[in-house]
């Protein structure tokens, strides 16, 4: 099944069903009309869901158009992003200066949560100088989720999957790292591509609680990288298992993989400008040359189905002066 | 005026005024039925108040019962708490065995906000092992607040006071403080006194942006601390200001003081185990004796008004196995 969500000047939006090539949508029926509130009662929604979905198979739907779309879950009561590749974790600590993480428990923090912006959506922050910069991750949502499930039992709870661009600002991320208090200032809210998934919609493309795809990022047009989802040490159930150990995690947390990233950088490229810097830093044995982000820039991302599908639809915005 | 959320059954409960003497209360009437949506449209949900709090000072109203409170607000999109008592700071560093932060910036973190106990509800955790303690604490509540707003204009967008205790598991905190991330599974949910107060309700008691009363904290029935608010580094407009310098801050944001902390901590005592703990090895330059929290144990919290009063009623609540 494939869920996106239109604007209609609410904040949650109108959950609608979607084609299986992304071409055609239908509202879902009933008395659940956004994407929210039908993660708090899944196995209630599946009638209407199962009704548009057969509607659509047989031809039915309108023509869904990009800029229609926003995030297919707007909001929620709760973000929590990992940095499950630890290629990733070891070229930031670079990047920034400080000593790598001595840790084997999986990394996570508490984001920004009431505002994802839409796939096509003018992203607004306030200065340059913050060191602007994209982060191409996949992350799950899941339904209510007891405090104390096991990653065994927490792979039920993986309801979506989505695909994130959690924007960072990198001058200030180290700052606040220093701290042990984790990032409010350097996280401001990210971006979601226009559909939410099932994890069977994915084939072999979801496999040991991760999202098996290549992430194709273009920045102004040019490809920056395509590193593969497949590489997290902890896969997303093990990532919803470290969340509810102290916490029920509400219906519609989302829980992010952190940002995509392989050891074999040098042939798939980065998901991240910081990482890319890190690598400058350790292969010139001296200052980064490429700069963070402009006011104007397009950032397109993709992540690419095995059968060359584009199950999440695209990412395609540009970051401007709030 | 003062607020509170009744129990009833929906996740936000029912909003209701409160007499000044805590004592009787009266459903606001009209379209706004809770706390979370009367902050994303307040002034048009003053005449409803007022009309309210007319009618208690004309001695109408029906009788208030501490059990039947939530928290004034049961749950938000956002949850930023600071550390804005350096006495705090300083001593949570040695009884972690960490470094000095070496920050001049407020230190803030975003926390689990899709629920807040209410004031006598049983507070579920897992594990003693986790090392359970409160933390008392004073936080605000502010209707939108424009990226990049100010601290000077910050104020205007505080519109209620709050009391607040922060659970924290000790055990866990140092571990995830070292990997910069900051704290997921050593911040459970929060609990909140019953009453939220608008800043004029304090008189005396709301000074540069912070509470100035002393914060009672009674654990098993015997006096643990009652230190003031006033001795904030940072005032809650800044905290504010610092949390929206690169997102919007959604109408509900609540942001915490950090635990309420003196540096004659001699004489008032703390409020919270690990301060203790940390006093302790300082005084002794030995292990803690103080130890934390058991199942069954008791906690009291009552912010106390200038003139004796009681602005935010009393948290007193046990800690159980969940």
């Amino acid at each position: 099944m494939k869920l996106a969500t239109l604007n209609n000047q609410t904040p949650d939006g109108q959950l609608v069903a979607v084609s299986a090539d992304g071409k055609h949508f239908l509202p879902v029926d009933g008395p659940v009309t956004n994407l929210l509130a039908a993660l708090e009662d899944w196995p209630s929604v599946q009638p209407s869901l199962t009704k548009a979905f057969d509607r659509l198979a047989s031809g039915e739907g309108q023509t869904l158009v990009a800029s229609d779309c926003a995030a297919p879950m707007p909001r929620s009561w709760q973000w929590l992003d990992g940095s499950a590749f630890s290629t990733h974790g070891d070229l930031m600590q670079i990047a920034f200066g400080l000593d790598p993480i001595d840790s084997d428990r999986p990394l996570m923090y508490q984001g920004v949560s009431d505002k994802f912006f839409g796939p096509t959506e003018d992203v607004t922050l306030p200065s340059t100088e913050h060191g602007i910069d994209f982060e191409g991750e996949f992350g799950v949502i899941v339904d209510h989720v007891p405090m104390g499930t096991s990653a065994e039992d927490a792979m039920a709870h993986i309801k979506l999957i989505v695909q994130i661009n959690d924007w960072s600002l990198r001058a200030i991320a180290p700052i606040e790292m220093k701290t042990g208090f984790g990032w409010v200032q350097a996280k401001p809210a990210c971006s979601m591509a226009p559909f939410a998934v099932t994890p069977d919609e994915l084939g072999e493309g979801w496999k040991n609680g991760r999202v098996c795809l290549d992430l194709e990022i273009d920045w102004n047009g040019n490809r920056f990288g395509a590193a593969n989802g497949a590489a997290m040490d902890f896969g997303f159930h093990e990532l919803v298992a470290h969340a509810a150990l102290t916490r029920d995690l509400v219906a519609g947390t989302i829980i992010g993989s952190g940002t995509v990233s392989n050891p074999n950088y040098a042939e798939v490229g980065s998901s991240c400008i910081s990482e890319v810097r890190a690598i400058e830093m350790i292969r010139d044995k001296g200052p980064a040359t490429t700069t963070f982000m402009s006011f104007g820039d397009n950032i397109r991302m993709e992540g690419r189905g095995v059968d060359g599908s584009s199950p999440f639809g695209v990412i395609d915005q540009k970051v401007v002066k709030a």
